[in-house]
């Protein structure tokens, strides 16, 4: 069984208003060294399987079809054998 | 300056629709493979400062009066330097 770790993370050019409304409550709670925030999703999917490579090929589909929308948003993933 | 990358996950006795909800799509789009999905928070937070240990320390602080819901969630971190 494989865990992968799926970064979904908006592409750096588009605006990030979650990212923009912490790092301003940061700001209010008095830190003031936050140059910037940007929010992303994480999922941790269990996935029967042996073989690395279809279910790398499986994670790369699911975040490409249901995890990430690719106009605005990027995806990394890692795996690991548990 | 430093890059700390944040992740809040909920606590593993908690429920999660969301999650739930991810698998049983990922399901009915036949990854028949899917064992669980957790969904979680990513947070990417650049703080300016040279120091390690205070900028750790701060990352910690901001993630137990914002970031995260302690009574459902947990979070880890890492520093980056840039």
């Amino acid at each position: 069984m494989f865990l992968a770790k799926i970064h979904v993370t908006l592409k750096p050019t588009v605006n990030d208003p979650q990212g923009l409304t912490i790092a301003r409550a940061l700001g209010r709670l008095d830190f003031d060294s936050i140059e910037s925030v940007r929010a992303g999703k994480y999922f941790e999917v269990k996935i029967n399987g042996d073989d690395e490579t279809s279910v790398g090929s499986d994670v790369k589909t699911m975040c490409e079809k249901l995890l990430a929308n690719l106009v605005i948003e990027t995806y990394t993933y890692e795996l690991e054998a548990i």
